[in-house]
């Protein structure tokens, strides 16, 4: 397969990757995708295997959410009707476009995730970039740097790829400006202390503002596909009408009910996936720092983004083929190049073993005392 | 929840009915879905457990779906390419719509399934009723009755809620007048001889073809949501682009690909899924046929669509409150009223159940030698 593949580019494809290197998945560092390296919660893969033996396969999904939607309003102070669970953030994103389109043009933060592109592509919709500075400061959260004016503004907190965590207060007036807001926190659960800028709280005062969540990445659970819309009760009703009645399969469903009934549960699985955001991030990038072709920039959450003195891309095909480490290409991402890298952060051996590679295949590590 | 729910008047919503019932989904005796009822394989359920231990549950599914697409392909004589898995049938409607919708008006037999509606609201695709008749013979496959002009024709074989099976033979001249035709397949692999009737093998030489599969009637297993459709290449990688990157749960993805690689083990599973049909359903039709106020209609299938000589709304809701048996309540298709249920078979003693409970509820039942 060319190192051109759209599945290699975009990382996260763990069952290609393995196929185009000849080597098991299992024996594959997967830092292409930003997911909590620990296994997922055993509540909840308990649950799921309960499932296979219960109506949650053998029957169709409920079709009003209604478990789900009461846990998960209960968990974020909001009404089941403003609640709308979906095959992941993305299948959201879908409905969300069809929205945007309506409005008019979309203010797109640019390097973004292009899956908002993607989704406004479906509907035909317009957009423009909105460029954000490719330097920033160490201190979380910062004020979102958009004074343009557009009918939509997309918003990801924290920011993906760059890691930049956005101030509540600076987002707040912004719903005054656009028609429509889309704010994509899915990894926003991950950021200690990050509930705290949240635009939930805003969700009820403001029809024209949609945030969507994702429980892939805190659970570690991509293959589930679960993610969540809060929202207007219309709007999620409008988005629940174009869509086919059954998107959220029986054994998703039924495991997040279980997993999200138990609060104090849930609370520790945050606190203990949040320890490790701020543990392991310091950590990593300061063994990044080692190098000088390497800056590794401010991060709030548990990837990093590394930009490189010059093209980064034969590393990261070493890194991949001599070693099986992946890491996330960014060429995808519009603004940045093949002097970017995505890096999501994984568990003390895991960072290990990469600044072992880097050693072996990047020439120029200094001391971290010489650098820090 | 007054009768009038969507979810009661829809059918193969168990946890909401078992709410509204008070009691436990095991406790009813669901034939408002069409489902077969026996449990899933246990080959399948088993890869199930397995994939909650392993990266079909902790990585994200597979964005080229290869390795469900290589054994789909190999079943059905076609290439890889010319096959795509979605989250379920209806996620795949949703964008047949919007091919639809592109090519003009379409053509919708009625009563029909009320998903091909949906899906084409949600692109603003205009659309006609093709009105079938209500009275049609007992020898299948049956001559498709449309001689219409429309861009699209969407035909479902066999037929959902009539159960009559279309012969190819009647189907393959539509190609030639109907800028697409839309074929939705998912009983047919348990109708009895049905494949001989398929149009998969005009797939390859009729672009303007597409047909909808779905795993979850043939496996019993609604809650897992796969589906697939096959159809010329550019189409399918079309509609790939449009829809997000992660449409099929990875649990699906790796429990289908199990099963499916082994053939003869999962046409095994047809031919007893086929027997059952071609078992139950006379004797369900024979029980049925011994109240002159009910008449069953010849089916090819999997379902059979009653016909009362009155409104049988008090009938289904008596069943449902004081049996817990769930009907297909058909005032949701269009072009049939309150004077029809459909019926899901069910095994030997789901369906004792249906007509001991039928007459407690139904006087005037008449001696089966006496009507036949």
């Amino acid at each position: 397969m060319a190192s051109g593949d759209p599945g290699e580019r975009h990382g996260g494809n763990l069952t290609a990757a393995a196929q185009r290197l000849g080597r098991p998945a299992a024996e594959l560092l997967d830092a292409s995708a930003s997911l909590v390296p620990f296994a997922p919660p055993l509540a909840l893969r308990w649950a799921l295997v309960q499932a296979v033996f219960t109506p949650a396969l053998r029957a169709y999904p409920d079709r009003g959410w209604r478990e789900l939607r009461r846990v998960l309003a209960r968990q974020h102070g909001l009404e089941p009707e403003e609640v709308l669970p979906g095959n992941g953030a993305a299948e959201l994103f879908t409905w969300a476009a069809r929205d945007a389109t309506d409005c008019g043009l979309s203010l797109l933060p640019a390097p973004g995730f292009a899956d908002y592109r993607r989704a406004l592509g479906c509907w035909g919709g317009r957009w423009v970039d909105l460029p954000l500075p490719l330097h920033w400061g160490a201190a979380f959260p910062q004020p979102f740097p958009s004074l343009q004016q557009a009918a939509v503004l997309w918003i990801c907190n924290p920011h993906n790829p760059t890691g930049q965590l956005w101030s509540r207060a600076s987002l707040e007036p912004l719903l005054q400006r656009h028609a429509l807001v889309v704010c994509d926190e899915a990894f926003l659960p991950l950021v200690p202390g990050g509930e705290s800028q949240s635009l939930i709280p805003l969700v009820r005062s403001h029809p024209n503002l949609v945030v969507v969540r994702s429980l892939t990445k805190l659970l570690s659970v991509p293959g589930l596909r679960l993610g969540y819309a809060l929202g207007a009760a219309a709007r999620l009703r409008r988005w629940a009408g174009w869509r086919d009645p059954w998107p959220v399969n029986g054994l998703a469903l039924a495991a997040a009910e279980r997993l999200l009934a138990d609060q104090v549960g849930h609370q520790r699985w945050c606190r203990r996936v949040q320890n490790w955001v701020a543990r392991e991030r310091p950590w990593l990038e300061r063994g990044l720092g080692a190098w000088p072709q390497l800056t590794p920039m401010p991060s709030s959450t548990n990837f990093l983004l590394v930009r490189g003195s010059h093209s980064l891309l034969d590393l990261r095909l070493a890194l991949e083929r001599r070693h099986g480490i992946l890491l996330r290409d960014c060429r995808s991402f519009p603004g940045l190049g093949e002097d970017w890298l995505r890096i999501g952060l994984q568990d003390r051996r895991g960072h290990r073993r990469l600044l072992a590679a880097l050693e072996q295949e990047l020439p120029g590590r200094q001391g971290d005392a010489a650098r820090r």
